[in-house]
C-alpha cells in the first residue's frame, strides 16, 4: 500500500497536513487518492496522536509541536518505509515559525539548525547517558529547493540557520506568556545576537528531525515560512486568510521539487 | 466565562480529554455544560494545536505529546485562569505511561519526576542560557489523592518516581523504534536499575508539568495508569476497550478528588 512512496512531508498541525493533499493532488494531476467524504482518508484515524494521508507518491504526515511529539510519528514512519520497501526516500518538514529579520511570509530553507545554545546537535538521554546527534544537512537538497523559488513569486526564499526552541514563550524570548523573568531590552539584544550569528527564524522541531534523518540515514530538509518578523514584536497578526495563502509557500517550494524529480511540467509527465 | 474554574486537567489526547468530560459531567451531577452537538464544546476549536473543554469548575485540556507541546498549552492556559481572577486553582494531568515491575492498569501518582539522567529539574534555554526548573512536588495533593483510591477498586495505586523521558522509543529503552544501538540485556538492565532507584513507570511530560505548575505557584500533581509492565515487553497488547477502562481509573481518582473539595457525596452537594 504504501511502496510506491518517494516523498514523506511532515508538518505541525493535522488540520494543514490534510489541506497540503488537496495542493499536492491537484498540482500533480493525481485523482485517484483515496478520501473520506470530503477529506482525504486520515491511514491513522485509530489515533489522535498524528493524521497520515497519501497522494500517490507522497506522504503527509502531522507530527504535533516539538522534538518528542515529532520523534515519534518520525520512528513510527521510518518503519513504515522501511518495511513498505520504499527506496530513495525524501522526508520534508514544512512548517511555520518566526522570522528574524525578515518581511514576514518570507521561506527560509534551514540550512543549519540549532539548539537554544547555539548547539548543531540533538541532544538525547539514552539508558541514562546524554547522546548528541548531529543534524548534518544535506546541502544538496537545500540547493535544489532554492532553486524551485521563481523570480516571479510574490515572497522571498531565503537559507540561513533555524534556531529550534524548547518552548513556544520564554524559549524563544517572548514577552506574551505566562512566564517572563527578563525585559524586553534583553530580549532585543538576544535576537539581534542571533541575528548577527546568521539565525534567520526560529520554530521547535527542525533540529530534531534534520537530526534524526541524518541518523536514519534519509535525505531531509526543512522549509518554513515566516509569520512575524520577531525583531517587531511577539504576536502573529495576519488574518486567516493571509495565513493560510502564506503556509502555502513553503509547501510550493517543495511541491515545485517533487514535480521536478517526478518530472512532471504543467501537470502532464 | 472561566471565572468558576477551580480545577484543570490536562491529557495527552483530545478524543480522551472530551470523553473525561462526560464522566466528570456525570460524577458531579452537571447538566447545563455546553455541547456541539454530542461532543462537549471545544472552546479552542480555532486552532488544532489543543482542545479545550469546560464542565462547570472542571477544564480539561489537551496537552499533546512532550514537554514541548505542554508548554505552550500550559502557558496559555495560565494566562486564561489569571486573567478569568480564578482563585486556588489546583492543576492535575491524568495521562498513560509504561509500568516497571506493576501490573498492567495501576495508578501511579507521581512523588518526584526526574528526567533521562534522574535529575529532578526541568532544564530549559532561555536567552541562549540554560535554565533549571525544580520539579517541587506538593506531597499534600500527592497523599490526598492517594487517599482517594478505595479499598474495593479492581485496581492498584501507588505513589513513586517517575522518569520522564523525550521520546517514546530510545528514550524509554524501547527495542522496537526505528532506531536503536543497544541489545534486550542493556535495556533490562538500565530497567531494572531504574525499579531499584524507585522508578515506577516513564512518560513524557511530568517533569515539565510540575516544574511549570512550581514556577508558577499552582498547585499540581500527575497520576497515571500503566498500560504495560515494561520488564516484561515494549508493546502495548491491551485491547481498545480495556484501554478505556484502564484510562478512567486515574480520571477516577482525580474525579474523587474534586467531588471531595466540591463537598459532593454521590452526586449531591
Amino acid at each position: 500500500m504504501f511502496g510506491d512512496v518517494k516523498f514523506v512531508c511532515f508538518g505541525g498541525q493535522p488540520s494543514r497536513m490534510e489541506a497540503f493533499c488537496g495542493l499536492v493532488a491537484r498540482e500533480l494531476n493525481i485523482n485517484d487518492h483515496e478520501m473520506d467524504g470530503d477529506k482525504h482518508k486520515n491511514y491513522a484515524s485509530g489515533t489522535d496522536r498524528y493524521a497520515l494521508h497519501k497522494v500517490g507518491p507522497v506522504l503527509s504526515v502531522s507530527h504535533g509541536i516539538g522534538i518528542p511529539s515529532l520523534s515519534v510519528v518520525f520512528n513510527e514512519i521510518v518503519k513504515l518505509v522501511y518495511y513498505a520497501g520504499c527506496k530513495d526516500v525524501v522526508f520534508f518538514r514544512i512548517g511555520t515559525c518566526g522570522g528574524i529579520g525578515l518581511e514576514p511570509g518570507t521561506v527560509v530553507l534551514t540550512q543549519k539548525a540549532v539548539d537554544g545554545e547555539m548547539n548543531p546537535e540533538y541532544t538525547m538521554s539514552i539508558l541514562g547517558k546524554k547522546v548528541r546527534r548531529p543534524a548534518v544537512i544535506d546541502n544538496s537538497i537545500v540547493s535544489e529547493l532554492n532553486a524551485c523559488a521563481n523570480e516571479d513569486d510574490d515572497f522571498q526564499t531565503v537559507r540561513g540557520t533555524t534556531l529550534c526552541a524548547d518552548d513556544f514563550y520564554e524559549g524563544q524570548a517572548r514577552l506574551d506568556g505566562a512566564f517572563c523573568d527578563y525585559e524586553e531590552e534583553d530580549k532585543m539584544k538576544y535576537l539581534s545576537d542571533l541575528r548577527e550569528h546568521g539565525v534567520c527564524n526560529i520554530e521547535m522541531e527542525s533540529l530534531g528531525f534534520l537530526a534524526m534523518c541524518h541518523h536514519a540515514g534519509v535525505k531531509g530538509a526543512v522549509a518554513c515560512v515566516t509569520l512575524l518578523d520577531r525583531l517587531k514584536g511577539d504576536f502573529v497578526s495576519c488574518d486567516i486568510k493571509m495565513l493560510k495563502r502564506w503556509q502555502e509557500r513553503p509547501q510550493n517550494i517543495v511541491i515545485r521539487y517533487i514535480k521536478k524529480k517526478l518530472g512532471i511540467i504543467n501537470g502532464v509527465h
